[in-house]
């Protein structure tokens, strides 16, 4: 064993008891001396339609306890070669929104003064033009893998510019983003105007719209995606409602026709080797989610960018050998 | 903007607020004028395992509160280019079947009168031998596209004529079919008899199993349907049971290893061009539906079926470029 | 039969069907010309706890349609003496509390212009204030009938005045309130400081706790409180989460040991005889309401203040004779 | 032992395994040698608002398991001293309501014709009428104690005689009951003129509205009760609906301020020495009875019924001596 | 403020964000240095019926996230004169419920060595005999106060001694219990023979059925409990499913006809004085809690619990001076 | 129609109605006479994440109702060849796991006696050693189809050797398996080290992870299996949390990632022609499944396993003719 924190195991705690932490991981009140902490920020003011993301955190920690320390597919072991801990919650202003971002952007700040990689446990999407901001300032403008059903690009949402619709456009307004190297995979669904994408094509953004994505891998979109994102830093932005909600159905804002749990694990391992400085998974909604699998699967996306940080080597397994 | 009715904002009201009509459209007390109904009918009784589809409208409306007017995939704009309203629901007598489908008919027939493509809000199966009926006195015998996990052509059941499992047997013998233009798709599960599908077959009507659809896209069938089908008049008849449980499970008589949202999608989407008179989307089970998704997922049925109407252009979203 | 708007009868379409207005009435696009106006204002950004409120006015709507036009109890029949319709929503801004308010307050002012009582559906308890202010304007300074687990009179929560846990005060700030003429009913739970509720009574305000409640009828106590009041005009604000969750699980700050539905309805009752100007039932949060039963009551709560507004006449029910 | 069937005990199977009929009691397929038959009736299409009581006898027999043979309140021992079984369900048409009430009173004159004492496991209220009618038929007319939220004496519903807002109308028309000895308790909520349950009072039925039930025990109640009947042959139909929503959540027509499980309780307790020659619970829907806790209470309350029936002698368990 | 832990406030941090921890106290990992610890058992094994107890101590920890720390009713303010943790769980061992006991004794034995009052999460109520063994170890027998709806004294349950329906017959074998000051209050329901209680009258413990409790208050009962117990040790065994289901649903031998919240409250409150050495709330079970609130009830009562602890002076509120 | 036990059918009682056996079959107590019966295991303690499975096998007899007697894709007609009957439940302790596995061992050695081929409904899959202990001993060690998340070869879980992650470790020390004849297919997750796959693959079990099955039919893997396997007797087990939480969500020990339904159908479909000697379906925890789909799959699941038994001939349906 080494030096660094584990898991609570299910041999020393049954998975139903123990601290309900992401991972059972301890918790740390500093990011001082870590390589990643994992951070929750309870918010759902942000949303537009149905709510519940505030209690996103909590069900995701809670779900989170029967994932054990390797992954059987790929053989990453991130607890031999990363200091990794909880570090608890951002204490957002749930009554105030524009508070509330810029709360976020000096929480990660000072979170990232650190070195860490932050890891995200959402609240609302639009906690991730708060993080970018304090991203860029230490990393400059970043590559985005940014997976949802939505672009999130829109000017303002009933007249203002800050909601779970705009992330992006305000990201882009603040130069967090390097234009070529951005990406956004899962878009579909209704729009506002015919055009609502293009003003990210128009960018210079790559939009995969979900038709692009339906019954096939995505293991060869990711081959591209990382050979047009090289070494530049990059930020991953996994919201729940890119898959379809046959697989994550607590979520706020469905769109049928989304991506599968498969596709989902395809494209996090296909960042492997990328330079990641951080990560967040969004919009799970515990109110919609009567038996807690859509939380389970948010820990999941997030314990699987955990094995793809730089740092983490992987050993896929061995196959069975039968060709079918 | 055009001078047609308009789906109620989101920048103007909350998605979670306003009426609670379909797309959160204007009501209508009347067909005169419109191109296009929604229909709501509120009924169960014709179910023979799960009730619950009598709540089916009042769901489908609700959660059809999300949808903007633009598709994002095929382009479409229907409210640039038909007069659409929801005209409530048909005062069915819940307490006697048979009196219901004939005050189905005569409701259809009086809103055929206008001129109407209805759009039908179910609600069991049964409402589609009613409506047919009326469908035949205005345009004839039709091609029909039914999409589901059942057949629906038993000559009775428990002695009983009219059920949600015998619609299609009952529009066949009352001539409201083109025989060589029915197409039955998503047909699987178990039946009182090994050759239940054959007397279909046996009429010439083109069964397609769901064991035929596995792994594999719906867009090169829809390109044999239309070619078969050519001018004729068309209804289209969704049951949500055609979806395997994962993706619709709220709906009565659940049969595992069904269609897929991306085939649902491809096979309405597929419709494009033919000369469709009507369609329902039926068998959404709000009791058994705890998320409102199976709703959600239904009212986006019904909108890509308003996208493919006769006289709404398509043009489709631009691609990545990437190939994968 | 009355000139007057009638709830759509369940012998002229079944209960599950029919529009999704309060009670099945007309909606009214302008306050002008009624008596009563219900008015939804779907919000929950001002919740501290769980969320959802902002699906309240649509499941209280959806839940109305069993309601029948005659008080069984009290034998009021408020269509025969008042014109009443569903104003339907309040546009709120679900992404800014603070212009919600005010919104609010200028929604209120316009649909009092008109002369109509308006009783709303709410949404979480901040919005009491707003309408108060815009009472005031209207009425002046009102007698307050405030059933709740809670005071909702802290001063600010996480430093901000406008929050769900605060409207009471800020009402009082604004002189919205006769403070002789206040009583709070229901207070229980667990405080900041142990006197929290002692702020409400040096004021002049009435508190009674629920345990002053238990095991017991409200008849008495609303005698004196009818006594108290005179006749001021009087505005009740009825919190569902007054109700012990038992009889109210759907609703996001839960207290044990509240009131019954028994003494809900002996207090709405109970009110009868006064001149109220408004009213709200508040805190009905869906997405915690899985059988649809605590929005229920909440519409049967509305309806009973519409059974005891001025102009209403009382017929008390024949008793059985029997004595135990 | 006896030699009497006895409930499958928990000692001998776990409590969630087993047979799941009635109290896990033997099935038998004939009444013959019985003195006590459980029968169940499948159907809901009698409902008028949410349906779901078709599957009300399999959760009832399901949630039945916990039952145990004594009861510990008033020394009932019932299977020491009667035959029962479960009789399995009536093979109702669900598809023509009409067809199912000849079915259900042809299925109960067989079961009659052995002397039994049906308990029937509901299902709608509509089946009271023709259970009533075969019941006539044996016995004569009865007195009738009918616990409801609803007095079901409509003339008609959407034009039907047969609903379950009917029964007891109809069964008056058919002379199956003692008029000075029907008793209804428990009614309550809205309803379709001031004056509905005058009808019945002017029958010479008494009336015992909810409001003079509330705060209050029963047990004074019922003893008039037995007093005005004596020793007439005597029916009891529950409905489920008759409890307040807090302590039956899961039924279809939803009336707040209702009796409680220790009113319900002391009714049933109270018809000891009564001739009872048969009883119903019914209005258990299990699609809004998420825990199974309200089709629990329905297998309670029909066991209370077993254990006050003629020829179970009473044993009431030791007290403890304390007065407070 | 004092030296004391405290809960971590609503103003400091979002009520649905921060550490799942009972009442949001700090961890601690050891007792030494506490007044009372607050400890998980996470347990079903001991469960005859329905399952899910495992997730008690989660669930209660995660509703228990609203309890701020003054009492309203008795003016308590535990937390200025208790320093209070939360000690985490108990690694039992799931597959084997002899060891798991054993392990419980060994973990108290530990705590207790530190002077602390042990306030136990279950779990189920099974884990209640373990600790009164090690409770018996530091304090000698000790005076019981145990609400109920069982009374859990049975010989063996399938042949086996250790089971929830046991731990009082264990306890008193084992010597634990002081029989002149044991009370069993709410039983109720079916047995196993008609005098299963009897057992535990014959050992002098006083039992009150639920019976007894109808339609009173229960504050004259605790009056004689206190004066029959005097300065005698106390423990406390609060099981939730004494409450009638209404109050408590989630949980799994549900017997209708039980105590309500208010009993609840008048008698953990009424325990006030006594000297009480521990307390446990058992048999929670969150998969059939969907809304959480029988857990936000259980945390309630241990916090109620905490209130009458020696050391934490009472102040009751002012009452409102009205007479009702 | 043959003399064999036929389901009961829906023209003879409604499908919501009848025995809740499985398909309504007849219940036999012994299984003198029967080619295969179905037994139910109802157990839970060998869990070690969320509980439920011990209703597993009532939800599952519950919702085989649909199911009809023959099979649309394979145009098998199992009652037509076989004599089937639901055995009932197995007795377990559910109060000591240990010897639980031993009554289950005892039990099948008696039911296998008589020469029937048991189809299991479990339970936890601890049950599937037992079972296989009985197995061998009639038919010496078997071919091993196992589809599952997990390998379930632990040696100890919590210093355990039985609990449900370690069945296949116990079967293989017992000598019950024919070890270059054993399939793992599905199996993916976390893991408690980078190899724990490799203790199987090191006996030459034939190891399939999920991620080999994305996206593909799993006609061809099958073709293998059955050439590998030969004429081997058989045992299938089938894991329901094999498929993806998007297909059952209603289990235990979720993993994301999984097969689907139609991949499941192919794998027992895939049996055909292997000498099977019996099968399971475990892990279907009803707690987790609100709708009841996950249990009605596991029935069809089971279905189809009787489907495939030898004796049973098939007679594939026609097929559209359309190729796409």
């Amino acid at each position: 064993m080494t030096g660094f924190n584990q898991p609570l195991g299910g041999n020393d705690m049954p998975r139903f008891g123990g601290p309900a932490t992401m991972m059972r991981l301890p918790f740390a009140s500093s990011a001082k001396g870590l390589d990643v902490g994992f951070i929750g920020i309870p918010m759902d003011h942000g949303t537009s339609n149905r709510p519940g993301t505030r209690l996103g955190p909590r069900q995701i920690r809670d779900e989170s306890r029967m994932l054990r320390p390797y992954n059987m597919a790929t053989g990453a072991a991130p607890f031999e070669h990363l200091q990794v801990a909880d570090l608890g919650d951002v204490a957002i202003n749930t009554f105030d929104l524009k508070k509330t971002v810029d709360i976020i952007t000096a929480h990660y700040r000072e979170a990232l003064s650190h070195g860490i990689i932050p890891l995200t446990l959402g609240g609302d999407h639009t906690l991730t033009w708060p993080i970018l901001r304090a991203i860029k300032e230490r990393h400059g403008p970043v590559a985005l893998i940014h997976i949802d059903a939505h672009a999130d690009i829109n000017d303002t949402m009933f007249g203002e510019t800050v909601a779970h619709g705009c992330p992006f456009r305000r990201a882009w307004e603040d130069g967090c983003l390097i234009n070529d190297k951005v990406f956004q995979i899962g878009l579909r669904g209704t729009g506002y105007a015919a055009d609502d994408f293009d003003w990210a094509r128009d960018k210079g953004w790559t939009v995969v719209q979900a038709e692009e994505c339906w019954h096939k891998s995505l293991t060869g979109l990711m081959a591209q995606v990382r050979a047009k994102i090289g070494d530049a830093p990059v930020y991953i932005s996994y919201d729940i409602d890119s898959l379809d909600p046959a697989f994550a159905p607590g979520t706020g804002t469905v769109e049928p026709g989304g991506l599968t749990t498969w596709q989902a694990l395809e494209i996090i391992r296909g960042c492997q080797g990328l330079a990641i400085v951080g990560g967040d998974l969004v919009e799970v909604s515990p109110p919609y989610d009567p038996t807690g699998n859509t939380a389970l699967i948010g820990a999941n996306i997030l314990y699987e960018m955990l094995c793809v940080l730089p740092g983490v080597p992987q050993s896929p397994s061995r196959f069975s050998g039968l060709t079918f």
